[in-house]
């Protein structure tokens, strides 16, 4: 049987050459439709997702419990780990080959497991048991140090050493779609004596990359980096939505709370660390050398193409404002996952990881608005003169990113969020 | 009939007067027995365990959905909301009162029921949605701040104007009892140039309460201060443990990650507002005034005697080390709720939030050994003539708390941990 990421693989389903869901990806999602309103499992292929719980109802996907595909989250098939992951992904492959007539010649189990895209809404792939977020990109921690610190300052001591992490708040991972509401806060401008509470000012967004963790580790133990990566499922495109003004003023000692609190949105599909496979290279030198427990012989890194679109409040079509790569990232997940396990954090399946704002080293590389407009010094102009220091309200703000394959490409889809004005 | 709180109420079981669980008190648990392993809720009454589920099949508690008790955590009946809670424990109050003949006379059923503390395991009471820290003690802060920054500047400038506080890691909150292993991390000494990742060296505990959220909030509200009361179901002594020197290596600028994340230990009983309601008082006066939305117009403290003791490794018994009270917090926990809520933030059913370290006034009040020990300079002597600066290996600390009423008490019980040598 071949192997499902190999490249002249074709399904009976036409899939277009810039489809983000070729056979080579098969994303999982959770969707619902209006016929069917019971959220479950699927894969997205081209324009369609194929219903994994009928195909299991229907015996052609032996996973072990019956009813892990008719839960609303990937994290019961997570949970069965590595090898049902690929053993699964196997079979999808196989059962979407353009060569292999077991449902490509079955009208009636095609009619019943093949949904138009059109047709589907799509829910939150994962229950969010955790919620951390990293500060991996060197270029974005150094953009951020220069702006508050200063060029000689720019990286903090221990930045060089570790994935310096936070604690998020899980509660509110939304997905795509989810209309996000201007916070309200505590804002403390420099010209103010004190405090007031009010609808943010400088809402940002930050393009991250989310982990999704698959597999738990207890607590007290400590990963290998082949432990680290077998935990890993897949990946998913993240916004995290950031009042600036906000944790201005409340991070001091603690770090950033409610000015990250109010959401974070992501991408519906997951797609999978077996799928990202081809697009795997080597990170960036690190220097000095990692300590010993951070160590990692493989390139853990993936080239996955990023794009950040802003729609303007009344434009009509998003214009894009950024163009980066996955691969700048200075600490890689697994890296991220062994210092998160190192000091003896249990790891729970459905643990989402943010990789932190992805910034590349060219301007137009910056994952940001705080670095594209310069702490607002620098507002960037949209078509129609529009410009923008910050998201204003009935903004759209839409992330895509997308592995290029010879001939197809092994795409994320889009995470979308819309500024709602404060109540 | 009597209201549950009423001091009057006795119990057909025998109350020692000085037990944390007469009648007035009623706190709710998760546990099992070696005759049946299934984790349950239960009550605790003196030295007994009331079985809810037992009651609840006998059809002798109706709180709506049968199964209710049967869970493994107290979420299922708290998602029922604060009209059920009190109902319950009204019920719960007539079934065990002196004068009430249905369970008193009913050995069958007693039998059932009853179980001997000394036969039942505690477990995790809540399943943890999200855990939040918060930092309310102006004593602990202030203590922290002369050590760090010096007296001058020892409140930093936002504390003041709102509950300072961070996302804590769900993962790893455990319950009394579970041993601790001392965690390993990144340590750069100043004497260091750079750092190394060894067992941690400067191991503290955290005296904190913790609130459990029994409702949940949606996304993009707010709270107004009835509703956030309304929301807190209850109460637990907390340990934040922290290893002070992970700790003061990593914080910056995102605030403690690995440091606290290795373990939290609560008290396996929940106390419940409405139990706490005689022991009410005005908090330490607030000035500044609280912005508008942190406001309360009812006193939010609790006057709840806090000691904690430290068995040194070796020694036959704890001895207290501090003793103070949760009266003495800044922020109250219906302003936490209400500043967490306030910028959009979701609420869940099983959130948890650590009050932050309880320090009182005096110097034998101090509810972290970093306090005690003055970061080490002014070690603990314990009896025997033991030392101790931070806990060592094969230490067991023990917190107690409890509302001292007119001839009875309505306490928490303890929660302890002993420290394991790192791998």
């Amino acid at each position: 049987m071949p192997h499902p990421n190999d490249s002249s693989l074709r399904s009976f389903i036409d899939v277009d050459p810039a489809s983000d869901f070729p056979i080579q990806n098969l994303p999982y999602g959770v969707f619902s439709t209006a016929a069917n309103p019971t959220q479950r499992v699927g894969v997205a292929i081209g324009n369609y997702v194929l219903d994994l719980w009928e195909l299991e109802q229907d015996s052609r996907l032996d996973v072990g419990p019956l009813g892990v595909f008719s839960a609303p989250s990937l994290n019961p098939f997570m949970a069965l780990g590595p090898k049902v992951w690929a053993k699964t992904r196997a079979r999808i492959s196989e059962l979407l080959r353009s060569d292999h007539p077991e449902l490509r010649d079955n009208k009636e189990l095609r009619d019943r497991a093949l949904v138009p895209m059109t047709e589907v809404t799509l829910h939150m792939p994962v229950q969010v048991s955790g919620y951390t977020d990293f500060y991996s990109s060197k270029e974005h921690a150094t953009n951020v140090g220069v702006m508050f610190r200063g060029k000689d300052n720019a990286l903090q001591p221990n930045w060089l050493y570790m994935p310096i992490g936070y604690n998020g708040r899980a509660s509110t991972v939304v997905v795509s779609g989810t209309k996000v509401k201007r916070p309200r806060g505590q804002l403390k401008p420099p010209t103010a004596d004190v405090p007031s509470f009010a609808p943010c000012r400088r809402l940002d967004f930050e393009l991250e990359m989310g982990v999704v963790v698959g597999q738990a580790a207890p607590m007290g133990g400590m990963l290998t980096e082949q432990q680290a990566e077998e935990m890993i499922f897949g990946f998913v495109l993240l916004n995290d939505w950031s009042a600036r003004d906000i944790q201005q003023w409340e991070y001091v000692p603690l770090g950033p709370f409610l000015a990250k609190a109010f959401a974070t949105s992501i991408s519906p599909w997951i797609v999978t660390r077996e799928a990202l496979e081809p697009f795997r290279l080597q990170g960036p030198e690190q220097s000095p050398a990692p300590l010993d427990y951070l160590k990692q012989d493989k390139p853990q890194n993936y080239s996955v193409e990023l794009d950040v679109a802003l729609r303007a409040a009344g434009a009509n079509a998003p214009a894009s404002i950024s163009r980066t790569n996955f691969k700048y990232m200075y600490w890689s997940s697994v890296q991220q996952l062994m210092h998160h396990a190192s000091g003896g954090c249990a790891m729970n399946v459905g643990d989402l990881l943010g990789s932190g704002t992805i910034s590349g080293p060219e301007k137009d590389q910056r994952g940001s608005l705080l670095e594209i407009s310069w702490n607002g010094t620098e507002p960037v102009e949209l078509p129609g003169g529009t410009k923008r220091s910050f998201l204003e309200d009935g903004d759209s703000l839409v992330m895509r990113g997308w592995c290029q394959g010879d001939g197809y490409r092994v795409g994320f889809g889009e995470v979308e969020g819309t500024i709602l004005p404060a109540e």
